[in-house]
C-alpha cells in the first residue's frame, strides 16, 4: 500500500484546488477506500442509507401534488462520449401483424423500436457500482486488476452477459429526500462557466438562500449548472421531411457541451461523503469540472466519481433536467427511482420522478 | 364506418366470453374508439387523469416506509416474443481509461454495457401510444393504413427514428394510487391456469377480500396472477464458470411461460375504462388471457390493448413483478413511476416504484 | 414528367461541371430514368451484364497468382457518415462453454461478438440496389414517394426486415475483369486535393500510362484517389493498455475526411454507364467530389449514384483500399466478389478479392 | 502437461468413434498441440498453405464461365445457435435526405439498415482463430486461462473492441482450389440422418465417384450432407402484409435443424490435418456430428472445431449453401473469398464464390 501513502503525502503539501479553475495533484482516493462504510460485502451502495422513517418523510413533501420528470430525452442526435452509441430505429413496417379480427377492412398491428446503446452509460444516466474502476499494478498485497467497489476485482467478476457482482439489479431503489442545489440561480447566470468548479461556500449560499438546513442521510443532492442548456438547443430527433444540406446541421452544440463542464470540488464531495447521502447528480454529462481545451484533462479526474461511487458506494446521476425544479423553486422534494434490474450492468438509463 | 357498425352487431348478438376460457369473435374497439375521450388532439393519454389532488392523497399511502421494485431483471436469458431480442454484452476490458492518476501504480478505468433490444417491448415492459395500431382497409371516410391512439396514422407520423406523434417522451409520469387485484391469492393458487379469463366477479370479490372499494379516476391497476413464477424458475444471467452442456439448459420454463397466459377478460377492461384509470397491469407478458396450444391464437385479440390503448389511452405495464406486493399485502400504494424519454418510441422498459 | 423536362433544359444550357470543383445546376437523372435497361422487372442490376466468356477470360488474368484484399479493416474508431454507428464489443468473458472434456484439467470454450452497425452502410461498403432513391412529388402520372432503382417505391416495398425488392440478395455475384483507374498516380500525387473532379481527359490519360483500352461490358473500374490516406493514419482498433488522456485522441482525421472528397465527374459516370459495366468503386466514402467547407453540399450532389445505380442498376463499391494494387501496378486483375445475402437489405460490408 | 498425457492414454484404449454414432471419450488435442506446422508466431493460419502456383492453378479450374455463391440468405428468421441474436431492422423512413436537387418536385434521399448480430457467428459463419479457446486449470507450466491457437491466452489478447492477436483481419484470403464431398449424392438421400458421423471410407469413396485423387495442400474441402434441406424450408425474411396468426409459425424447422446435425468424424479431420489443407467447411451448422436428443451434448465435442482450428490454423466454414455445386456436378472449383476485415474478432459473415 506504498503507492496510497505517498499519494496522501502528495496531497497534504499541496492545495487540493485552483479555485475556479481545474483540480491538479490530488489524491482520487486513499488507502481506507476499502472496506465500504456498508460493510465489506456490500452490494447495494448508497440505498443502504435510506431508512424507512426517511421514505416516510420523504413523501410528505409532496404538498402541492406537482411532479417533474428529471430526464431528458434519448434519441440519435444526443451527446454522447466519444466512442459510445444510441441507435434507434423505428421499422419500416409493424413488426407483429396484421392479426386476426372479425370482418374483412379491420386487423391488429403492432410497432416496437430497435435500440443499440451503452445503455446505462447514454444520455441521463446513473452510474452503478460496476461502472467506476481503481486500476492497481504493482501494489504488494493487491493483485494487479481493475477494481470496482468493495475490491470486487473486474477479473473475478466479470461475466461475457454482465458482472457476478455489484451489477444494477443489486442496487435497490430510491425514494428519500431530494435537495436541489441550484449554483445556477445563485450566481444569477444561465450557465456556469466551463471548467467552474463549485466550492463548499457556493454549497452553503446556495443551501441558505434555499432555506435548507444542509444535506442528511440518505438524501439525494442534485447540482444545477445549467450546463444542459447547450443540449437543449440540439435537435432532438430528427423532424420528419425537413430539407437539410448535411445531417452535420443536427446536433450541432454537442462538440461544445463535450468539450468540458463546470462541476463540483473535491471539497464538496467529501463533504457529501460524510453526510453520508445516497446519492449525488447534475445537469452536466460528468459531474466533475473540465475545461479540456484549456487544461487538456487534468492530471487526475473524477475524484468525485471514484471517491462517492468507487470508495463509498454512493451513486452518481448524470444529464438530469434540473430546469423544471428551478423554476418552480422546489429545492425539497421526494425523489423516487430504481434503475432498471439490468443484471450485472453498469449504470441504468432514467427519467426520475420528483414530487413535491 | 360500415365495419364497424357490423361487428357491433355480430358482437351484440353473441357471449362475449367463454368464462374461463378463450374469447372469440368479441369486437376489439367500435366505431366511436375515435376521439379519445381525452381530446382529439391528446397525446399523453391516461397520465392526463391524475390530478395534483390524487398526488397528494397518493403519497399519504406510504405509511410503513416500506418500498417495492416492480420490474423483474433483464437477462439474455430472459422470455422473449419469438423475433424480438435482448442482447447486453460486457466488454472484455474497460471501455475507458486507463486516465491518468498520480503515481505508477494506479489508474482510473471505466467499464459500460452493450445493449442491443427493442428495449420498450421486451422483459417488464410499458406500453406507449405508439404500440399498438389498427389497420383499417377499404373503409370509406379512412385512409388505408395502421392507426395509432387519437387516429394518428403510421404512414403519416414515423420518421427512421421515432413517431413524430404519440411517443414515448409525451406521456408524462405517474404518481398515483397503485391497487394490487391478487388474483392467485383469491383463488388460493401458486399460479392460474393458461387461458384462465379474470372476470368482473373476480375483480369484485378481490376487491372486497382486500378491503378495497373500487377503481377510482387516475388508479394504476395491477393484476396479479402468478404466471410470472414460470419465469422466475429461469436462469437470470448466466452464472460465471459453471460447466453446462449446451445452451439449452437455460432459459427452460420460457416456452411454456410464452405458450399463453391467464388474463384480464373484456368486461373488466371495460369497467376499468369506465372508471378512467390511467393504467392497468399484470405480472404476465400480454395482459389478455391465451392458450395457443388449445386453440391457436383467438379468433379477436389482445381486446385490451385495442380498447384500453388505442381507444383510450390507457397505459399497459406488462411483465411486473407483484411477489413482494403479495407477500407484504399492500394493496394500496403509492404508485411512483415515469417511462424513459426515448424520442418518439414505443414503449419503455422500467422498475417501478411502490411505496406503502 | 414536365419537372424532368424542365431539368434537361436547365442543364442543356449550362456547363455541367466546375473543372477541379463542385458541380451544379446539372441535372441527376433525366425522365428515361425508368425503366433500367436491363428490364422493368430487373432486380439483379450491373451483374447482369457479366457473361460466362466474361469470367472465363477474367480468371486468364491470374498470372502472377498475387491476391490483393481490398477492404478496410471495421473498427470503433473508423470514419462515419455522421449518425451512423459501428459498436464491436467483445464480451467479457467466453459467451459459450465451458463444455465437456475428458479429464478435469481441460475444457472448451468460445467467444464471438457483439456488432450493431448499419452493416451495409459503414466502412468498406457496397451500395445496393435498395440504397439511392428518388423522391418524388406532385409529378404527374407518379404517385409521390421515394423510388428505388426501376420504379420500386419504398413504400410498397419496405418491411420492418427489409425490402422485398431489390435487397442485396438478388444482386448475385462478380467474377469479372477489375481494372484500377489510378489517378493519383497519374498525378503524382499521394492525396488529390478535397473537391477535385476526375474528368474524361483525366480518365483516359490513367488508361493510356496504364496500356488499357478501356472498359468494357461487365467490368469493375475502381478509381484511386488517395483520399484514404487519412483513414490510414487513424487508430484502427484500440491499442491494449495504452494510456491516453481521452478518447478524442483517436480517430483523428476522421473529420478531414469527411469534410470532402476529390471524386468522379459527371462525365466520367457517363461515359462508364455508356460501357455497360458492372460496377464503379473509389478509395473515397461516397465517390462523388465534395468540398463541404468551400461550397456546402453542392446544389446537386450524388450524380453517380443516381445515374448509375437508381437509373441502371450499376453498383457503386466505397472506401475500398486500392494500395497494394497501386504498389504492385496491378492495373487488370480478376476482380472476385459477391454481396452478403442480407434479406431485403441496401448495402453490404465486404472485402473483395483481387487476383492477378 | 500431465493431464494431456493421460488424455492420450485414455483415447488410446478406446475405439475413436462409434460407426454412424456420436463419438465418446476421444481426446479433443494432444500434447503437440502448441506450436503450430505454421510457426509460434503464426497469425494468419491455414491461408498460409496457398502459394501462387497454387493460385494459377486454382484459377484454370474456371472452365464454362460458372459462377455458385455458398452463402445463405441473412435474416432475423434464420436459425440461431441459442442466445446468439440476428435483428435488422430497415428505418421506418429514409435515413439520410431529403436532400438539394434542383427543381421542386425531385429530391435525394438515401435507406440503410441497422443490424445487431454476433456477426461472425450467426448463418453462414466463418470460424476464424479467435473462436475456439483450450480452457486449461491447474497444469503445470501453464496459467489457467482460455487459449486460442498459438497459445494467445484470451485474458493477455482481449480489448473491449476485439483480441490484439489472431483476429480476422490477421487472416487473409482464400483463392485456392475447392473441392466438394458429396456424401448425401453418394448415399442417395436428401439429408443425412441426425448424428451420422462420415468416415474416411466415406470420404474416399466421395472422391472416387467424383474423380478427385485426395485433398492437397492449400485445398477447401467442402462437405455436403442436405442437412440445410431444413433450414430452406423456413421463411427467410418475413413476407409482407402477409396474415399470420402468431410469429410461432415462422423459422418452424429451426428447431429440428439444431437438435443435432450429421458431421465429420475425427478419423476424416485427422486426414485432412495430414494434408494441410487451408479449409474445412459444411451446410451444416457445426461441422461434428451431434443428435442431442439421443445421447445429449457428446463427452468431449467439437473434436474438428479443436484439432483444426484451435491447433492448427485450419479455417472452418459452417452454415454453407452446396446445392448448386451439387446440382451442377461442379466438384472442383475457385474458391475465392476473404472474411471482413473486422479487427480483432471471432469470425466473419460471408458469401463465398466458387467459379467453374
Amino acid at each position: 500500500m506504498k503507492g496510497f501513502r505517498k499519494l496522501i503525502a502528495a496531497s497534504a503539501v499541496a492545495p487540493l484546488l485552483l479555485a475556479g479553475g481545474v483540480m491538479a495533484g490530488n489524491n482520487p482516493v486513499d488507502e481506507n477506500w476499502w472496506p465500504s462504510e456498508l460493510g465489506a460485502n456490500d452490494e447495494a451502495g448508497g440505498t443502504g442509507y435510506i431508512t424507512p422513517q426517511k421514505r416516510i418523510e420523504a413523501a410528505k413533501l409532496v404538498k402541492r401534488g406537482k411532479m417533474a420528470l428529471l430526464g431528458h430525452p434519448y434519441s440519435n442526435h444526443m451527446p454522447l462520449v466519444p466512442g459510445r452509441t444510441f441507435a434507434l430505429s423505428i421499422p419500416g413496417a409493424p413488426t407483429h401483424g396484421p392479426l386476426n379480427w372479425p370482418g374483412d377492412n379491420y386487423s391488429m398491428t403492432f410497432m416496437d423500436e430497435l435500440v443499440t446503446a451503452e445503455i446505462g452509460q447514454v444520455g441521463t444516466q446513473w452510474d452503478g457500482l460496476a461502472h467506476p474502476m481503481i486500476r492497481i499494478q504493482g501494489v504488494s498485497g493487491w493483485k494487479d486488476g481493475d477494481y470496482f467497489y468493495n475490491k470486487n476485482r473486474l477479473q473475478d467478476v466479470e461475466t461475457a452477459r454482465g458482472m457476478t457482482k455489484v451489477g444494477t439489479e443489486k442496487a435497490g431503489g430510491f425514494f428519500t429526500r431530494g435537495i436541489l442545489i441550484d449554483i445556477a440561480a445563485l450566481k444569477g447566470v444561465a450557465r456556469l462557466e466551463k471548467g467552474y468548479s463549485i466550492t463548499l461556500a457556493d454549497f452553503r449560499a446556495a443551501l441558505q438562500k434555499q432555506g435548507i438546513k444542509d444535506a442528511t442521510q440518505g438524501d439525494v443532492v442534485l447540482f444545477r449548472t445549467g450546463w444542459n442548456s447547450l443540449w437543449k438547443t440540439n435537435h432532438l430527433g430528427r423532424p420528419a421531411g425537413e430539407k437539410v444540406k448535411t445531417d452535420e446541421q443536427l446536433g450541432k452544440d454537442n462538440a461544445e457541451f463535450g468539450s468540458g463542464e463546470p462541476g463540483v470540488s473535491p471539497e464538496v464531495c467529501d463533504h457529501l461523503a460524510s453526510k453520508k447521502i445516497s446519492m449525488v447528480g447534475s445537469d452536466t454529462w460528468g459531474l466533475e469540472p473540465y475545461d479540456f481545451a484549456k487544461s487538456g484533462a487534468p492530471e487526475s479526474f473524477a475524484y468525485c466519481h471514484m471517491n462517492l461511487i468507487a470508495r463509498r458506494g454512493i451513486y452518481n446521476f448524470e444529464n438530469l433536467d434540473l430546469d423544471d425544479l428551478s423554476a418552480d423553486s422546489a429545492y425539497e422534494f421526494l425523489f423516487s427511482w430504481a434503475p432498471l434490474k439490468l443484471v450485472g450492468a453498469t449504470g441504468s438509463p432514467g427519467n426520475p420522478v420528483a414530487a413535491y
